[in-house]
């Protein structure tokens, strides 16, 4: 069979900073997926486009080109809209939980499509994996009755979708081509595209925490994702929030999984309440519902706390059952008295990793009970000898490393000043 | 065995513009060669360093550092200076041919290691192969014994010197990563000095026929190179020399061995002549040779003949026997008549690659036989109906492609105007 392009010349193109025509772009994504183009080859490819760059309508043919390796859901069978999420990742960012279940609490069903955590940020089928029986796999066909049945589903993409996105994702991570917002942008919405949610809204997180360590950065990938969302017919607006410091009072999977149900049951810390509320709406909106409840109201009622329970239930888990606690904790006490001024995001990260609660490579495990408990956050006063973190970890030599992580990671002074947790947003 | 680096570090540090350490360079070369860094790995730092280059001292040590991967090779026992000569190559260029034996006939040792062909410029490897019997390969031991009995030597590299450039040069064949100043430069003097010459003039070619198609990007590659000898402790020259036209008249392997042995018998084309006298008299004032005979001295008393015989004979080939024809001829004749202001180099070295005379892929098979008798040059007047070309090829299909090659090739006009042979030169 003979090739169209030969994989050179597409590389040269981008090398001399060149555009890449839709013809190129269809064949070398598709080609990539065959085998055809080596991994050398698209490693080559992908460092030029994180120097050169990609034209908007490069990076809406890309992600097309990625959409179309796989399967592509549709949910039109549904009597009500549909809205998902997805957030760049963070620290202690547990929304996704009593997200889904508050907005099909108020009129639209969430098919909510994850993955798992690298390095230090949490993935959220590590979180719900610590509820007893619980299980991430679905077929299309249980994911489409869960959703008919519940309203929301969190489950693992599968293999077919999207399989060009799962090669080239493996394939940056080693090649030093994570971080290009055309790639970024196109791996993302590829699969939010593919999963046929018909609104969404981006959580970009901004923030020593986060991947986009400022706010230029952040906003350039959201408008990205937002026009590749458009484009494709799906309604799309993005929220930058704050992950300079950590979100919530919890880092670690059955940590957060507590912290959530927390939220569901009309508590919780306000940040994560405030956050799961204000992009509640943003779905709804986007979804075009407005005439069931506030999010506000489902959080007080318990409509929520319901949903989510029969989420929980319909993929095997016991909502009910006590979730995983590690077998020692560690506590750091403050050893001066001063209003806390920051508290770092990626060093509490990098900790609660270090305990356990996240993994090195793809095949490690995770441990569930592993993680850290804030008990002091930004704008806190604390005295001399009180406990501002308990860590928690399976195996107690982990504290050590742990806590050379947060060495500095928490600063105090007199003044005060947080930045909000929502910054901007970002929409069509 | 624990790594001191990660390779994704490395890449990064380049894409983002940084200055590789001594230490990085070391190891990413020789892991490399190890196969501890992969493929893809190597193919986007290649690119990140066409894309954000590289300084004088990250060149020389990733230089040094490729050369380190193999055995570098000694002269001193030898009681005369070493020269060499390496040209980025052109078409028609066979001027090594030649110049080894003119150079040994005025003092100096020549121990020339050589590569094929492949794409439109011919290997000199390939241009000997057509000599009945001469065989390419030799040990270290039987390349001195040559090198001492008399003077000259052609042969090819063996796999102990530079292997890290053998696998990275077939790598950055098929990723894109082949035009770029510091990796060329790199791979072409740590073959040179791994060689073990003491002193090297570097015939930079410049024009459609040649890598470097303008003056500055040449001089850039030659200005390089000297740096990169110099501090290697190899006295190194180079000139930019015109290969917007072929050099001589004839472009294929055993054509072109007839063309050298005319310029050796004291006739031949005079632009392959001039530039003979001019790289040997270069490379006898690098070495330092002032006390012998002039090129031309030897090209006229038969001194440099007799040294080719000798330099033929020890690898086994008979420098007597009758060359390689190809079965058959096609004559291209002046439609009009006129002055040739222009003769496109690149178009008769992808006619003469039509024809047979180089190879697509490495395992290729050449035609000794095929290839291109030119009969007008730039500065020639034609009348119409007069022979331009013969072009020779085993196979007369292989015609017509030719032809479509050479469409447009040679320009007519009243008026003429031919770049000098030798542009500029360029020293420490």
């Amino acid at each position: 069979m003979s090739e169209p392009f030969a994989a050179v010349d597409v590389i040269m193109t981008k090398r001399d900073g060149g555009r890449l025509s839709e013809a190129q772009i269809d064949w070398v994504v598709d080609a990539y997926t065959r085998g055809v183009v080596a991994e050398e080859q698209m490693s080559a490819l992908a460092m030029a486009i994180a120097l050169n760059g990609m034209e908007r309508p490069e990076i809406a043919r890309w992600t097309a080109a990625m959409i179309s390796t796989g399967e592509r859901l549709s949910w039109d069978v549904l009597n009500r809209p549909t809205a998902d999420k997805h957030s760049t990742g963070g620290v202690g960012d547990k929304v996704t939980l009593p997200l889904g279940p508050v907005v099909a609490a108020c009129g639209a069903a969430v098919p909510h499509l994850s993955g798992r955590g690298l390095g230090h940020t949490g993935g959220t089928l590590d979180k719900l994996e610590s509820i007893s029986g619980w299980r991430a796999s679905l077929s299309n066909a249980d994911m489409l009755r869960v959703l008919q049945e519940v309203g929301a589903v969190v489950c693992a993409a599968g293999s077919g979708l999207v399989p060009a996105d799962r090669r080239l994702y493996a394939l940056r991570d080693v090649t030093g081509t994570v971080e290009s917002i055309p790639l970024i942008a196109s791996s993302i919405m590829s699969k939010k595209i593919a999963e046929g949610t018909s609104s969404l809204v981006l959580d970009v997180k901004v923030g020593s925490g986060a991947f986009m360590k400022d706010v230029d950065t952040a906003r350039e990938l959201a408008r990205t994702m937002v026009e590749l969302g458009t484009d494709a017919g799906v309604t799309t607006v993005a929220l930058l929030t704050a992950m300079d410091r950590p979100l919530g009072r919890t880092v670690g999977n059955a940590l957060e999984v507590r912290e959530a149900v927390e939220v569901l049951s009309g508590g919780g810390p306000s940040d994560v309440v405030e956050l799961t509320v204000r992009l509640a709406r943003e779905m709804l909106e986007a979804a075009g519902v407005r005439a069931g409840p506030d999010p506000v109201e489902v959080l007080r009622n318990g409509r929520a706390m319901d949903v989510w329970r029969r989420m929980i239930t319909a993929q095997g888990g016991d909502p009910r059952a006590p979730l995983p606690v590690a077998a020692h904790r560690d506590v750091v006490v403050a050893t001066a008295s001063g209003t806390v001024t920051a508290l770092d995001a990626l060093a509490v990260g990098t900790a609660a990793w270090r305990l356990g609660a996240g993994r090195a490579r793809k095949e490690d495990a995770v441990s569930f009970g592993a993680g850290i408990e804030l008990h002091a956050a930004p704008g806190d006063t604390v005295a001399a000898g009180q406990q501002l973190m308990t860590l928690h970890a399976d195996d107690p030599v982990r504290f050590a490393r742990a806590r050379e992580a947060l060495a500095g990671a928490m600063a105090f002074d007199t003044e005060h000043r947080v930045l909000p947790l929502v910054l901007e947003k970002v929409s069509a």
